[in-house]
């Protein structure tokens, strides 16, 4: 479970019955509406042209939870069943481990005993079950008028320009606001598929619009929050907020936000704090990276280890590989920024509730 | 509370009675030496030279839990007592929350009921409590081998040179295993001071005979438990992995590592991963990097606002203020990684006792 | 959520697609026989000729976790579909809220969203997912030894004598070893039945085998922990562990059990403490009774008010109910007892591991 | 830590420096008045005249958290010292484990190293800290005009006549509102105490104005949290809301409580359920009874055995004992109730404040 107040988990094995998602705490009276679950699971999909995985319709099956198009306030199940998935590939290389998978720390957690057909539970298919969570989450939210915006900050050397908080989020191109570096994007990964090879990239996600307030110190920082929220999404390796590594470089002078006033309200003039300061959110947006390695399956020989065997040997993946998860994981970083943000939404109007009492 | 089966959380305020820590499910029969944890205390002074910050003596008090140099078991609590605060100074400035700091987002999250005073519960005071149960944990580590050293891998724009972990473990320069660059290091602290201004920096942390197996898919990962403890710490913004942003611009043939056969054990040829794959241990070192932002104290004067008259002044604080805390901070980072470490080794020894039972 | 090493928590509605629930944290390599998973289900359908309720089929479909018959250490989900519900009759009556149910509580609590139909989430037919969870629970107590039995104290006024342990373990009476009051209970609920009213009645439970040292003081307390999981079925109204509330009446020299040495270990002569001294077990089998109310639902008219019109009105319930629901209740009570007890099992290795430590 | 919203521990032994109790999420703007601390202390000493426990003055201190009076919303720590206290004794018993007492227990849950001067962290001063945690969750829920009072319900077999709640927390005893029973158990109280031997009782426990909707079914059942607070409290062996373990006896026609409508609210006549339905509160007084074993130390001669030498022997204990734990545990109870009621308050409130946003 992740979360106090909105907590959430997910289920499932890639060539299992299904994969899912429980949802607990989330508020009753939340208008539900299947399309937009199905449109999110879509955005998984990636960039269709450069996909190759597996192309299974998508079909949320709301389990629980959910009465007359509303959520009731008790437990939400959700599941995609998963259809046309063939393992006698992985019977054969389950004691290779593949490098860069979990393959072989899943086999030392779980003593042999994990489902390693396609990667089992920390296969990227689980991230469905995150996709559709968040969907609860953005609907929270939006009640409260957070946006939440993940584009592509860069695949591989190829970085998208700085753009401003408006131009993100009004940008049409779903993938990257900035459209000629979305296409040499785009170029860098077709380069590495079409040298059996894959690629990395790194994710900017924004919330705009979120009150000053949420979040808190140590096991309430926001940063620490979300950190731990994307450290969840497989294939993930760093987290960094506002100015980020960079940061450390500069001189306070430079990199302290000064507190101005707009329209009445405290705001900053720079944003180099990405929102949160002492772990709590300032009512700037809230901006962070996360760096994603290249997936992990290449079509390249490799080298590995016979586990039985207890000897070195090379290995060559056979199947149909994504040569750049970067795109697909779009909604599943907005995912997992909706659902931190609404459990601390949801924290904070305990407090302000509180504060009011016996003042209406 | 952070952690599952062993679990802490910090208390106190920079101008309160005391800052201090309690621990939960530490296990018993820890022999404790108050001079180790004394001598942890002194390391989160820094580098004495560039240090002007208070210079009390920090003595450990153990309220609980421990009983005739052992743990019990029961919760421990240690306190570390506040001495010679003049909070005079925070009376002035409380409507004008310094850029950088908490002070806004702090008063706005407790409606002004936050004690402001020198930070009060933000305050980089507070992590004596974390490098205190950090003691314990690295205690717990010592019996499973496990050794954590955290080392300054940048300040500002210099950078130490890659070493090797045999290097980084064995160097007697307690803040860097690179001498030449650390001499510059040492420099740019001086530069920014001399200017009134501050300097960020980077740590990078390392754990080394790692049993694999540790930590876990979703929330049981390992890179979210320690990023989420990480940024737990003031002033950190961003933390990675292995090669962490480095990795999300290389082809996934460059970024894999090989399984190889080392002394009859399964290791990796690279640790691009750093020691993490699928959020579980693989046996590698564990390796960490984290960006910590300048000192936001600084004497340069710096724009801000009066909250009561709501209208925009400037600030230029008074006192002592430390030019970098980097240097500081690697007692603090050492801590939290001993402690999410330590609290996945106990988790993890509860299913290897189980596929034991009946064994025995 | 409920439990530390191991989770679990229940989903779905009465008349919703199914009921469920999801574990986590169950260790990999429990074997896993889908045919005792349903004949733990066929339990809770009680005495076959006094049981009225809806007899679908309950066929448990593991969603997840499963692998080649084996637990694979990921989140484990089993479902139960729901089959042949009218809700109708429901839509009646659903601003009336029936006595002694949740109806009118539950509206309050999820500002009217919650799903009605049958009690919704609050349905005694959510059982089912506690009993499943109950033999994951029960197969890794096996491995320890550690048996759970429950069966009826008593029904209405009517007792069963005090029996001793072995005789309780030993019955070939799956209700209650006592067979002739167990007659006469039945015999009590059948009067209930044919007055159209209904009859409450006593669980005990008891564990054998249980290792001395689980649980522990304050939040770790076995009976703490065990009370929370009785108290979360629907109808328990009383807890009590030992002589429970008898003992309120005794002097301590009569309420001490008198420790002795029984075939080279430590016991208790009595064991009017129940197994548990000071949150922990003791050695001696582990002793609870659970009281629940009469079921609610009754033929009698009843007086109760429509909330729209806010007034009062009589209410006369139709359907199929059961005159009691103490016997179908045995299997959930086991299924608790032995949920928490697993838990505590899986904490107390954790720390059994790390005095181990070194010594292998 | 027990709680969601509002969070406790508790620490410190019986012969250690202190007992005290660290709450975390306990929101900012409380007044705090250090007094009425100390005076709900000092009802944990029970009956004067019948109390011959050390008379040590218990003096909260307070760590942090609370700053100009007012709580800051920061992690509260309050510490009360131990003072003239002398374990020679423990020294000679160690090995001789207290009928009653958890020294068996805690000796095998940890390793032998547990403090076992006084009982440890199993003392009844840990209790202390209960009460020092159950003020400021009284003080919350006075601004939610929630009211929480505890009785003594029977000593031994001498019971109180049942009242009116109004009669209740209206009587100026503090100890039992039945002037006439409370005469009869300070002599039974008595009896017991010259015969060298002690007695149990029951206490009552009500809550007035709790609104309806806290709480809620499986893991957030206000039952269920509310007996495991309960339960951690030393010598509690049974627990019950409304007509409890008699409600057992009745048919659901008497069990049932029918809803009416009072001063346009929605009641129920009775209150069989002790204003607890499906888990959530229902508008009716919350009322609960906790069974209290009788004091464990007593001067009587008991059996137990050597640990070292396994072998069976007699022991006599020395020094003051309580004749009954009763009347002391009056303010424990309470606070235990505050302290839950107030933790489902806060998220009730978080609802309630969802619920309303867009609607200011």
């Amino acid at each position: 479970m992740i979360g106090r107040m909105l907590r959430f988990s997910i289920f499932g094995e890639s060539h299992g019955k299904c994969v899912g998602v429980i949802i607990e705490g989330c508020p009753p009276g939340i208008k539900i509406d299947v399309k937009k679950i199905k449109a999110e699971l879509e955005r998984r999909k990636g960039i269709e042209r450069l996909s190759t995985q597996r192309r299974e319709k998508d079909e949320p099956i709301i389990l629980s939870g959910v009465f007359n198009s509303f959520t009731t306030g008790a437990p939400i199940v959700v599941t995609v069943e998963n259809k046309d998935v063939d393992s006698s590939y992985y019977e054969k290389i389950k004691d290779t481990p593949r490098p860069g998978h979990s393959d072989y720390t899943a086999k030392i957690k779980y003593f042999g005993f994990n489902d390693y057909r396609g990667g089992g539970f920390f296969s990227g298919r689980l991230t469905a079950g995150i996709v559709i969570a968040g969907y609860f989450a953005k609907e929270i939210l939006a009640k409260a008028g957070v946006e939440v915006k993940a584009y592509i900050k860069s695949i591989g050397k190829v970085k998208a320009r700085n753009l401003s908080v408006e131009e993100i989020f009004n940008s049409k191109n779903s993938f990257c606001p900035d459209e000629e570096n979305f296409q040499k994007m785009i170029k860098e990964i077709e380069k590495a598929k079409k040298n059996g090879d894959s690629v990395g990239g790194i994710i900017e996600v924004i919330a705009s619009s979120v009150p000053p307030g949420l979040g808190g110190p140590f096991d309430e920082d926001l940063e620490g929050d979300l950190a731990k929220a994307f450290f969840a999404i497989p294939a993930v390796k760093g987290v960094e907020f506002g100015l980020g590594f960079k940061i450390a470089e500069l001189r306070g002078s430079e990199a302290n936000d000064s507190f101005i006033i707009e329209d009445g309200e405290v705001k900053t003039k720079t944003n180099n704090a990405g929102g949160i300061l002492g772990g709590i959110s300032n009512g700037m947006p809230i901006v962070a990276r996360i760096a994603f390695k290249p997936t992990p399956s290449i079509y390249k020989p490799q080298k590995t280890v016979d586990l039985e065997k207890m000897e070195e040997r090379e290995i060559k993946l056979e199947g149909r590989f994504d040569p750049c998860i970067v795109p697909k994981a779009l909604p599943v970083v907005e995912a997992m920024m909706a659902l931190v943000l609404a459990d601390h939404l949801l924290r904070w109007l305990s407090w302000k509730g509180f504060m009011n009492l016996g003042e209406e």
